[in-house]
Formats: structure tokens, C-alpha cells, sequence
């Protein structure tokens, strides 16, 4: 099925109920989805590409609300991926956070977007990546991408995103400890955000004594720890300017190249598992593996033999 | 390889320092793990495995530990592992729940394992799973898999255990509303720990609310929300008895084999998938993927034709 130019058109001119629409295709992985994503792919990679993560409660999306203001103040097209916990099963995304973000919502260079996230083969946050492409193509300076929770997605997000926010609380206490780990590894910039709480002081402390430890990154960059309160929409300027620092580090040190390369193989070692399956997976397939699942289930027979004769074949 | 009967004979009679080396090799996917999973495949299906899941904080390992001590004493063998949140770059596992869980380990009946989470293709607890088939072919009766954190990993357990348990607190308060959706749809059992903190009563309240909310399950089980103090060890029967309930109700209805059958198709999609990828991507063709990337990255080419060109060849 052939992309209309006029379509396109629409899409980079940021028209959006174009946007709207197209995210839906892209979402759903509706028909004609990939045919879009490849005709604007040419458009893409001028956006830089802001990924905000932290646990439940840390105030991502009051963070990410200051954010878009600051910006769109500063003349900036913004786009903006709320990727919301959902049921794997349902599908449906919760109201929460869009409710709160409405009043950015309203204005006139910003386009948010919230998605469910599924238990899909292939990655949990895949059209994620898909929908950021759209956003850029559309023409945005800024694509923030808000993960709620912890796991996978923020590791996905680490994939796609120029610059990796992880946002911590002071009370975090003990989570923050269980996710240090896996955490640090993907901040660019850490936030401490209700740092006018107890304990910012000290958690503060705690961070920047971890990041010592770390061997100095690759590309020379320095994590710093930036302090805000969001409920006032105190820090936001300050977070801003680290990430236009990030911005033109990754710009001059020739890292973003690097950086985008590593992304770009991921995506297509994406599509390419996906077409694998799908090929593989025909009607016939999928009859032979339902009738020898009850071999199996009596131990007849064992998943890594049967395995190996279907691929044999 | 061939696996030696030796081998076999020593895992099967729970020989701790055998199973410890297999459960290395199986998660570090080591040459000869899928032949020792091959073999073994015929004595696993014997344990009830147990998911405990639920967000950071939750008293989770308490919990673990909690019901190791009343398996034990009842006289059934018990395997546990506990997913740590980790880097998907080092692959080291934090200490502290190994730590807590250690007077449990000391037992004459209990084996304990600790493992990494990893961003790996093809799903985060991929090794989970075949962990666990290692301690069921064992002898175990009980299972614990402990995932610390919220996400796909979660996700992952309820796709490997036979019964789910979400573990919440009183003060989750907004993390609970925001987690609520998919939690809901993957939990046969709700803990509420904590449950001597003020607005224990409330949460509790809300937790049976929505359960009533939801369409009744396909196998006619009620969703219960057991109530524990985990740090006095409180409640720890009740669960007990409940996770017996569950387990005498999945026989009886017929749902177990159902549910297996599932997780078993899952298994062997995740098998295929694993195998297509890596005989697809040998060196001819990551050596052409490397030459390509630049191409895409000055836009002169997309990853969608690419990937076609490539599937075609």
C-alpha cells in the first residue's frame, strides 16, 4: 500500500489529528504502519531524544510537565511518550498521568502522546521507539519519553534515548538501594527531585559517591546530580541546562554518532527477529506445536528435541 | 555432549554442590546446559511453583523467607530464586537479598539461588525458568521465584508459576493505584504485608474492591487477599494455606495442565525464536549490517528496506 505524499505532508507539518492518527496505526501495528514508518524515516534524527525513568512516585510526570513548559517557553517543538503500566492482557493505559498533563496538553507546539505498555514478544516498549520516530519526523526540537516503573522498559528507553534522565526521591531509602545498580548504569543525569524533603542531603551524597566509583564513561561525560523540587517547579532551569550540556557533548565528542549507531542495530535486529518469527510461525507450525504439547506435558517428549525437529524440517 | 548419568543422578538426589554448578551453567548459558535441560526435562513437573512479586519495599524477601521456614518444618523440599534488579552491562547480583536470606539457607531441605537480571533478547528471566526446571527435576516440592521490582519481569514469572503472588503494603499508596492494572491481571493471591500499619484496612478494601470489579476467571478460582506482618511472621500460615487451596484447586478444575501447556508453548516460541536469531546473524551478516549502518544514519537508506533486503538475499 502506497504512502500518500499528502499524508506525509501533513505529518511533517505537525498537523495533529495526522499525528494522532498515525501514532495509532504505529501503536496498533496496524496495516500500512511500517510502510509509514519507513517513507518518513528520512525525516528523522533531528529530535534529541529525552528519556525520563525513575520508580513509582518519584513525580516523572510533574517533572516532565515543568519540562515541556520551560521548553515550549524557549520557542521549542516538544514531544512527549507517556509509556503508562498496564495490563498485558487489556491493553488499556491508565488516566492518571494524561489528566496530568493536560495543561501542557493545551498548548500549541506540544504533542503528547501516552502508550500502554504490553507483554509483547520482541520487546516491551518496541513501538515506543516507532511512535518517537513519528514525533520526529513531525518536526519536534525535544521528544521526552516518560517510563513509569521499573525493569525492562527503562532499559528499552536506555535504547532509544540521546539523553537517559533517572529520577530519584529522597524516601526512595531502601528501592533506591535494590535499583542502584541497574539504574546507574543508564543515567546520563541523575534528578533528585522533593529534594526540600529529609534525608535529599544524604541520598544527594549517596548518589554522587556511587558515580565516583564508576570507571569515567567512554565518551568523557561527567553524571552530575541535579536537585528539584517539581511540585514548585524549582530545578527545572537547571535540569535543562544539563541536558543541552548532554546534548552538545554528544554532539561534539562524536558520541552521539556512536550512541544512535547501537540503536539503529537494535532496531533492526528487531525487525529482522520478528519477520523470522512471523515466517516461521505459519498455520502449519502452529497446528504441529498444539498437537504435541500434551506429549510433552507427559513428558514423551521434551521442548529442546521438538525444537530441534521443527527447525530441521 | 553427552550428559553423564553421574550428573543426573547427583542432581536428582539434590547434591547441593551439583545443582549449584548445573544452575551456573544453565544461567550463563554455558556449553552442554541445553543437553543437561534436555535430560532432565522427563523428572521436572513434579513442584508447584510460586511467583511473589509486587513492588520495592514490599517486604517480599521476608516474606520468601517467612514461608521457607513453614515448608520446611511441614517436611517439604523447598527451591527458591530470587530475581536481583541489576545491571544488564555487569551481570552482578546485589548482595543484600542474598544476605537476608541466609538463616533460611542454612536448612538441611532448601536450596537458595540468587540471579541476575538481564537485558537480553528474547526476555529478562529467560534462565529463570530453566533455573527452575533444574530445581524441579531435583525433587523440590515448592518453588519461590522472588522478583524484586515491577515490569516485564513480572510479567515473565506469571508465565513460568503455577500460582502468582502479589505482595503489596499499606503505604503503596499511589504506586499501588498506578501498578494496579497489570498487577491485578497476573495475581492469584494478594498479600497485603505490613498489615499492623495505619491504612492497612483501606488498602485491603480497595485491593477486594477491584477484585470484585473484574470478571470472574475461566477456572472459577476467587482471588483472595491474605493479610501478613512479615518482620513478626505473622499471616504466614493463612498464605500457606491458601497457596495449598490454590494449588488443590488448579488440579481438581483441570486449569494446571491448561496453564502448563501455555507456559510450555511460550517456552518453545522463545526456543525458536533464540535459534532462527542466531542462525540468521552469522558473521556474513553482521559483517554487512556494520558496513549499512552509516548509510541509515545519513539517511540515505532505512532500516525497513534494509531489513527486507537482507531476509531476502
Amino acid at each position: 500500500m502506497p504512502v500518500s505524499s499528502e499524508l506525509i505532508e501533513k505529518l511533517r507539518s505537525s498537523d495533529k489529528k495526522t499525528l494522532a492518527k498515525v501514532l495509532t496505526k504505529v501503536e496498533n501495528e496496524e496495516e500500512g504502519s511500517e510502510e509509514i514508518l519507513k517513507e518518513i524515516f528520512k525525516f528523522t534524527g533531528n529530535a534529541h531524544r529525552i528519556g525520563i525513568t525513575g520508580p513509582p512516585g518519584a513525580g516523572k510526570s510533574t517533572l516532565t510537565n515543568n519540562l515541556i513548559k520551560l521548553m515550549t517557553e524557549k520557542g521549542f517543538k516538544v514531544g512527549v511518550i507517556a509509556v503508562d503500566p498496564t495490563s498485558p492482557f487489556t491493553g488499556g493505559a491508565l488516566l492518571g498521568d494524561r489528566i496530568r498533563m493536560q495543561d501542557s496538553g493545551m498548548l500549541e507546539n506540544v504533542f503528547i502522546r501516552s502508550m500502554a505498555t504490553r507483554g509483547s514478544l520482541g520487546g516491551l516498549c518496541k513501538n515506543v521507539v516507532e511512535a518517537c520516530d513519528v514525533l520526529d519526523a513531525s518536526g519536534k526540537d525535544f521528544i521526552l519519553i516518560e517510563t513509569v516503573g521499573v525493569g525492562q522498559s527503562e532499559l528499552d528507553i536506555a535504547q532509544t534515548a540521546d539523553t537517559t534522565i533517572v529520577v530519584l526521591v529522597p524516601e526512595s531509602g531502601d528501592s533506591v538501594q535494590a535499583m542502584k545498580a541497574g539504574l546507574m548504569e543508564i543515567a546520563d543525569i541523575f534528578v533528585l527531585n522533593k529534594s526540600d524533603r529529609e534525608g535529599a542531603d544524604a541520598v544527594a551524597a549517596t548518589i554522587k559517591n556511587i558515580i565516583h566509583l564508576k570507571p569515567p564513561s567512554k565518551d568523557g561525560w561527567v553524571i552530575n546530580v541535579i536537585k528539584t523540587t517539581g511540585s514548585q517547579n524549582k530545578g527545572t532551569d537547571l535540569l535543562f541546562d544539563e541536558i543541552i550540556s548532554h546534548k552538545n557533548h554528544l554532539r561534539e565528542s562524536g558520541f552521539l554518532k556512536e550512541k544512535r549507531k547501537e540503536h539503529l542495530k537494535n532496531k533492526i535486529v528487531d525487525l529482522v527477529s520478528g519477520k523470522l518469527e512471523v515466517n516461521f510461525w505459519n498455520e502449519k507450525r502452529k497446528e504441529d506445536l498444539k498437537k504435541n504439547l500434551n506429549d510433552m506435558l507427559e513428558r514423551k517428549n521434551d521442548p529442546y528435541s521438538y525444537t530441534e525437529t521443527l527447525l530441521s524440517r
